[in-house]
């Protein structure tokens, strides 16, 4: 923890007083300074000559507008005011490149990231551009406030295709797949079947209302017979977990090649499949390609970031919801004081919580 | 050739005299009787103790209307007459299961296949059901006819995504890809960039139109770093052929690993991928998940069959052109009368060949 | 009330011992032999030589299964079988025309209805098409399992446009407005005010949950200054009763032209209304069409009957909600022995009721 | 023709040498400083004390670029050079409210247009946005890349809805309406009908293509039998011209009520309207209100301005088609060295013109 000094705010910017911030495994990997992620920051921060402000999921106050925002304007949807209280959108986006002009801005070529390539929300203070401040206007606590970005993600994947009388099953249940539990009840999924390894995170599934919860087994990568007829028990527990055995979405939140295999198989002829979990390595294999994909008619549609806006504007309709807060809250299992950061990343690492948050306030 | 006895028209089913089949690379499985194809025709036949007539891919004159089909009916769109000039559905749906009451017959649970699982068009008559009769209004010769079921696959393929002011990339030159081809220019892509190894076919894809061919080289399994190298230069010279280095759409046509590879290495983000070639393997690495279908925000769709009716009607507005009647034929290379069947299957064989086509009239 | 023979079960059909079964304006209309029913009866009976059973709003228990009606199969999604509890879809359609070859069978070109052009459900048996047997999955009284039809109508009126986070006005608290009521907010709708001139309605809406009730005043035809101040008071509750003063979407299933005007002048530029309710007058003026439809790109939407299937699976994944199976029934407000129907029919005609249900078990 | 001072370039905006610039019925009612009109020019200048450059149809080349609008990166789509040949987007759009946030931008609650509340392209240069510069790329003549605007109004009623094999009916042969032909037929309709009461304009229609052209007869307004009877004709001949006699897609670009009834009237169930043109008087009867929208299923949807990027992506893969360029300069009548705009605005109130172009090169 050192002292910064305080943030400018730029012209067409807000300055925000932070009240609560929650880790990422992306802040993870910074912490640590893994491989993976020091590329990017390096060649954002110039060299580690500068240091970065880490911190993309945060809330807090409005205390000053930039000049070049727009003020309150009567019929206009969204004005920003010192005093409001905003969740921020971590993606800066270009709204120039292709991308942008075809209403993709979740996909901009020229995208900037809080708290990776710019300062973030671990912080006193953080400046953003005002594209990025999303007004809540449902009575809403920190915690929950701090993790719209990432429940956002699972908004975004939960909401690609119709979930009305749908069979879902989740492949991991880190929070971002326990939050897709809770979008997936609330839009009105049929079943809603989680698989994972670890009993903690499945007994969390269960709290927000997972269907049925099925533990996988890690077997060693040499027993091949094994691990398939350990493919075999999870796909028949998943078609004994939904109506007429047919399952019309999985979210695939772990990464891990088996689950992306599981998924495959499991799927109804014209199901879809959203790919959000990053596999560690970057081949993973489809077994079943030609039968599954082809013949099944499947679609695999990789997810990233949230719809701007139209993500947001679904994420109000879910937290105006009093369950669907509630839900939230139950993700975050550990609330703690800003200076306790170290704890939270220990946590974390341990794999022994939901999401955890750091209050400031 | 045998004699077979002359099939009898149902009462739902409508009688055809065949004038014109086209040879399918299924039909090559059959003819040669295949492991691949062997299972579903004896499941089908009861055993090998009944002969059946194979071709799915037929167009013929109506001699006779089931007693339930419906007459003509002032407004009633496709009403079916005596003297009416038909292609053939070659899949039978239910209409009842899951897949059909969401409109999606395409993936029909219990599909039955013309010529594969119930007599085919290889005869002088065949009896279809009506609901199988597309009847043709266009002035079209008998080889064109006989072909819009293949066709309707490149139709369906290409009409998932919008192609205007698209970039699109087929990978595979064979008569879907080329058919493909057609589509994607008359529904006003922008580029067409073709990938084959074969410079027969990417002769016949310039003809039909493509902006761009690309000749691929095979090399070795064990020459990883030659196969690379081989990777890399297929999507540059992909890049270099878009306006703007910016690829849409892929259309994989070929079931190649390396094709698949290539497809989504050379999209842009939120690009998509058609996956309907079928790999001699079954497994395929998809050797940059994370990478492209991910952070990429790509989509892959399994295509098979056509959308009923969909499908034709787009069929149907699309060979209302004359330019694209005249190319259809161009991707016939071969019209032979019926009893040289064994030349046909030959130049197949070979790949010698665009579309071939049996007359029998 | 008269004896008739037991209806006979064809091959294609299911036949049902009727359980209860509720009154439609319709069915008043025929009731009291009115003019803008007779033609279409007498047209179906072949003028009024034979009786016709009316009553296309019904349930009843499955009692004989035709012989071509598909068995059990495992996979295929809708078996039936006796014992089976449906709901009927009042329209049988042809499943040929145009408009049923496209997906849109609520539109087809030669549907009959049950109950209107051919026995219906006001008797203890009833054979109707397989096609028409809805099979209820949820526990479900019999009184919500006759509504499912009408309850159909809102569903499909509501689920045309997304309703997440959308402020919604519904004008007319028939049993139809107040199922869209029902539907809006299980569908996640922000606000849900209904506009109505009867209290008793109104006080229906409130207790299915509408966030606001505006009470209209019906003022003599010359009174045109009235008339106008009286459609700006509307208009401006309207708007102070909705977030941001933003209309999204304006059910109309009054068919009154003040309460088009309203729907109109209320919505937000890029609005939808849905037009659902029939005017006692063909003719309506639109009184600011350019102002409001041109400029403000408005949509305007027909509706009728219910998509096949689309609405019905739909309709169940609604009604899985206890919740809603709930309001369905505090929409019924009148549930009698079925010889009480005349007593049915006066409190229809009063207006002093919500549903009325006749029950045969 | 007076000398103004040459506009400044902001941070934001370029600086155009404009080439031509068309007239539109705008300006024609600003020429005569109608009632119409009247206010929202006032109000934006301020009064009458300062004078406004008007033209809202208009391309030039690039001569400043501002500071703050991006260079040219690599992979970015759209970058803006000084040499740019652009054609200009007329709606200065604010990207913050609640239209523009759901990409909904042609509705902006808040926009600003060029030539009528800010100085537009009826001058030697001109200062625009840079989000304004549509930078052509297709070889274009002036007269074409001046009329882009006006026939983005076609592109975007005529992309509404799909084409293809859809029979389309265009009410008024305006150049929007004669814009609307061009468009239908490279989207693949099969049938485009026109009906105008002007021989001149129905040539014109024919000359681009239309398939069928009915001239219409104005009949005194005390004639009800004869307009009733007139109605019949125009809506028999219509469905004469149509295969099946099945309307799918009716564009009203006239904003006459007789126009508005008969598209209602001709249109298949589930048929499409599209809302363009403005009618003299705002109130627009729907004579057959319940009998063609509601149980017609019928679509009405306003339409104005372009979408903000799609249609100008759209434009583009249109005007890449020689066939279609072409067909643009059939549309544009007359064109005229600037000096001459009265000659041109005389044209227009004659009527006897397509479109009118001033060429300042």
């Amino acid at each position: 923890m050192v002292d910064v000094a305080d943030p400018v705010c730029g012209p067409g910017e807000v300055l925000l007083r932070v009240r609560a911030a929650s880790l990422c495994g992306t802040d993870n990997h910074i912490y640590h300074w893994d491989a993976s992620i020091r590329p990017r920051i390096e060649k954002a921060t110039g060299g580690v000559s500068r240091s970065l402000t880490i911190g993309h999921e945060f809330c807090g106050d409005v205390v000053e507008v930039g000049s070049e925002v727009r003020g309150v304007a009567r019929q206009a949807s969204e004005p920003i005011e010192v005093g409001d209280f905003v969740s921020a959108e971590s993606h800066i986006v270009c709204w120039e490149c292709y991308s942008c002009r075809r209403g993709q801005h979740h996909l901009c070529e020229r995208d900037v990231i809080l708290g990776v390539e710019r300062d973030g929300g671990f912080a006193e203070y953080v400046a953003i551009p005002a594209t990025c401040a999303w007004v809540n206007r449902e009575p809403m606590v920190p915690e929950v406030a701090s993790v719209l970005e990432p429940f956002g993600n699972a908004v975004h994947a939960a909401t690609e295709y119709p979930l009305e009388d749908a069979s879902v099953v989740i492949f991991g249940a880190g929070p971002i797949g326990l939050f897709t539990v809770v979008v997936a009840l609330a839009e009105g999924a049929r079943d809603v079947v989680v698989v994972d390894p670890m009993a903690f995170r499945l007994d969390l599934a269960k709290k927000v209302g997972a269907t049925r919860c099925i533990e996988t087994v890690a077997l060693p990568a040499d027993d091949a017979a094994g691990r398939e007829a350990e493919r075999q028990r999870v796909v028949r527990a998943i078609h004994e977990s939904c109506a007429d055995g047919r399952v019309d979405l999985c979210f695939e939140m772990s990464g891990h090649p088996d689950a992306i295999d599981n998924a495959l198989r499991a799927l109804r002829r014209g199901g879809k499949m959203i790919a959000f979990g990053l596999s560690r390595d970057n081949e993973v294999p489809f077994r079943r390609y030609s039968q599954d994909v082809v013949f099944g008619g499947i679609t695999v549609k990789g997810i990233i970031g949230r719809k701007i806006y139209d993500t947001w504007y679904r994420t109000r309709a879910l937290t105006a919801q009093p369950d669907v807060r509630e839900k939230i809250q139950t993700v975050v299992t550990d609330v703690l004081p800003f200076q306790d950061w170290n704890i939270g990343f220990e946590k974390m690492a341990r794999r022994e919580s939901g999401k955890v948050v750091l209050r400031l306030d």
